[in-house]
């Protein structure tokens, strides 16, 4: 299953090592103006290399529109996204051919296809996430259009919340071979109300999907997350007045459908599982070794997440609008 | 978007308030035997009016087998579980028509459908879950029979983790026409590993989405959760040994595919929203209103969240096992 | 695979002989006016017993709206259409437990599922048909207030074009303890243009998957249909001109998308597998016996097929008319 | 909806004179050998140029594998097979910008999307079919390792059958500036019973949506298709021995389910919409028109959908082969 959305269909393909990582988007509204320019753009911001935060890996991530957009204008036809792989030191995985590292999906795989690509994570690698950034990129202008933007920030790391402290943190964990948790947090503002399906397909249950579908996360929280368990219902309630809501505990979703308040969801993200350290571990013939985890790695991957987590929100809202265009009209004043 | 699986598809209706409530379950595999009394014993587990935590309300949820089953085995056909709406006091919510409940659905239905009935919730209700829960105990009994067994309790109640504390703080709510929060915990033993796509269709992103689906629920959390966000690499790794993992922060599931360990999974749930306490509000007009719900109404929603939290978990799982089956075969050992 | 289409989704449920059979409706949209009487009108124009072309069964066929709509009007949420089982004569099937009648999708269940319900064809009966037209019925009131008319007619039996030609044919044919097949064609009036996706939702592809779903049907022509084989580009061709095209060839579809003009469909079905002359068949143990099929049966299911076909036709346009609505708005106009 | 199959799903992209056209197939087993050479064995009986029956334009159509193989062997992650479009010779269609061709998708897609590629039919070219044949010859790889065949061949032209003759007719269509209709017949040898689903997901009702998805396909029959409506049912039913069947009406499927004889299929296709002859049409602004259509055309469309009918069943019987694992297991023996 490697396609998200219903009506704004979104398929990544690609490994790490191969020859190409992209998308295909099925589903984009026609006639409405996107560049590769304007692509490129969110997945600068996605790549590495540009701080000492993150790795300094040089990926080109250079997109190519192949299909989809004709002088400049969606065709309302399938967009595919091409991000040729240049920087690949297959070398460098050798070793890991045969040994699963510890927090990795590489066992996972191994046991679930009987065959992978070690290079790099193959298809887990967050390398995968560039087509998501890259499809998302276009939700994102269309969204803006309608008025919607999103905006995503890292909030903590190893449990500070103050910037140069977080900065601090992660020079440390770099420092020491290390990688440290974090948390990213993002605010929706100017989502109409209406969005989300009240069953099954509830706003908050897709955006949670969503988000925990980037490898790393370990828990989604919207709106007063984990607090809610501790509160009681006077004080969890979001009043209603004549100028709009006293509180947004809900996060901006209640009963699975938007209310025009903000969307706030937090992401705890889990510390990179390649590090120094050394750890134990198995091989492929389930005979135990001792694993140093060499290369280039994000002391904290949080940070990288972050344009990660607005692109996949970006998914959800195209998607919900979408999906709310086919219960607007006529026969909706009738009654 | 009523269904829930791609494999072992769930299809909800019904209103509160209806003429009955139901779900077709399609994509049951064929000769599995199953009973109205299997079914009924989850449902009763959910029905309300059994302690003084839950409301008094006597719903019979008696459920009937309509179709797909055949001389008490599984047809392969869609499996029909119908449960009559018998315990109605519409009446109760005629002063509801045209005023939105704060912490409910009422608003956001009213602003996507134009039309909503406002009788009991209709189809935001909770009533809506013993659905769930009936085609959640067919799903359950058919992954005992694979060994994979889903237990779900009552963690914490408004931070308290006692439970003879956490039935006091109910009772106290309840007595002050109040309402708390709490939190469920969810295990899953005997799971094997392999199930789950690596991408979109992550294993852990499949459990948040049906989580977060539960009306209620702010905050879904795998394994280590919120707290892998304070962690480090050497602290969050799940080292490996040839008897097994040292830990379990990765709560059962690595990139997305199962390992084999224990499925961990944390719920924060909010206080019910119908108190008795005045509240500020608004009406179909857009008028301020103050609003003290009356009526029979769950302290803690968290109590009865725990069977449908199972249920949606079994949903899960047999969707996973379905899907997984069709990678198994043959040309597996190829290469 | 139990439900059809993808933004109004029908899924149906029920075997012939078992409790009831019945459709859930998912993405009906809300505030539209619809009744029991209104779907009664369509179930019995499909219900058998009404003249001495079809069988002299009488099934009650009385459908019960379970959900989704309130106060007359539909509320957005799942329909649930119910169709009690009534007049079941199992007994009467006692012998086919163990026989595969020839023509019948008998051994293809067995063989299949390893198990079946044996009554009456359990799923595969036409019975389930009856569910279908419930389910089109309601999209066949809301496309007409779109001005989209659905009309259906038998049009051969048994190659005779004729009325009472055919009518006598069909009397032979049941005196005789035979059967005959027959041509349904439809004409659907004021499909506006545009329906329809280019590549793998072709309408007219869509069209042959709902036609060639229902049992008996061997062929679905478009417009020419097999007669285009024998043509040359400048007799096929529809011309414009500035008052329309000069010919409809094309059946209304182009390119897989609606062209406006009427849409044209022929389907080419089957003689009635069950007739009391004897034949050669095998047992569940493999084997051979001799059959004659007993009974009340039609002597040509393609008279019954009529409605069914109708309804089919208004089910796929009612998804194709949702689905077109993704693509209408703002953007469109912008290069 | 450029997506074909549940299974093993295949989304096509790209316009005729883009960058590029692809495919990327999602849910191809793990572990099965697979290389260009093969891929491209099939392309170059699609590719146009090779005789005088077909246009001698230049299409390399050189196929690349992007991702989802890895050192030979299917990863069982997402395939993306690549085509460059290298011949596009788009001035030639510069003078089809503001004017539909009869016969052809280019007022259909104008009237949905509002805007077009217009050159080469853009995303309606036939050209589209290639990224088909890429994917079906992996899913007819697989199939031949289970011991199903599919073959197709051109059976009738414009009413011609005997092979010199369809020769001649299609030689002199040329030289006329004309085109004429056929018949491509499909059989499928050494398919397994059981597969397709009994209601709406039939066999042969996919197999009915996957060839009327091919451009041009005016009529799909199964097994006796329009003969079945003049025949008894004595004649029609295909009678069991312990040898077998004793005839073949049911084209290999009864009940939507595969019985395990070869399955027949046959496709009526209408001329080529392109030619010389003077037609009437309109403008995008709704002037009359004379056109005809100049540049290298097949005279006979149904010659190259032979490969492209191919294709699509194995797409068809590939996803339904996936399908039918999913129902396979333990629990059948049961009752």
């Amino acid at each position: 299953m490697n396609t998200f959305g219903r009506n704004f269909r979104v398929t990544t393909f690609g490994e790490s090592h191969g020859a190409a990582i992209g998308v295909v988007i099925d589903g984009c509204p026609p006639g409405f103006a996107i560049s590769e320019n304007e692509i490129q753009y969110y997945l600068d911001k996605r790549k590495p290399g540009q701080s000492d935060f993150v790795t300094p890996r040089k990926e080109a991530d250079a997109v190519q529109i192949l299909s989809g957009v004709f002088q400049g204008y969606t065709l309302g036809t399938p967009i595919c996204l091409l991000i040729q792989n240049t920087s690949m030191k297959s070398a460098d995985y050798d070793e890991l051919q045969e040994i699963f590292r510890p927090g990795h999906a590489d066992r996972g795989y191994f046991e679930k296809y009987g065959i992978r690509d070690h290079r790099g994570g193959g298809r887990s690698s967050g390398r995968e996430t560039a087509a998501r950034v890259a499809a998302g990129a276009i939700a994102r202008r269309y969204l803006e259009k309608e008025g919607i933007i999103i905006s995503g920030s890292l909030t903590s790391v190893h449990g500070e919340e103050v910037p140069e402290r977080m900065e601090q943190v992660i020079r440390d964990a770099r420092d020491q071979g290390e990688s440290v948790g974090g948390v990213v947090s993002l605010v929706v503002s100017g989502c109409p109300p209406g969005l989300g399906d009240p069953v099954f397909g509830k706003l908050d249950a897709l955006i949670a999907y969503a988000m925990m579908g980037i490898g790393g996360v370990k828990a989604v929280e919207i709106g007063s997350g984990v607090m809610a368990a501790s509160m009681t219902g006077s004080e969890h309630n979001d009043q209603i007045t004549s100028e709009g809501y006293l509180s947004n505990n809900a996060g901006g979703i209640l009963g699975g459908i938007s209310s025009g308040q903000d969307i706030l969801v937090r992401l705890s993200i889990k510390p990179t599982p390649s590090i120094r350290t050394l750890q134990q571990t198995v091989d492929t013939n389930g005979m135990e070794r001792k694993i140093s985890v060499k290369g280039r790695h994000d002391p904290c991957i949080a940070v990288r997440i972050v344009p990660v987590a607005e692109a996949m929100m970006a998914l959800v809202l195209m998607d919900a609008l979408l999906e709310q265009r086919k219960i607007i009209p006529d026969c909706r004043q009738e009654p």
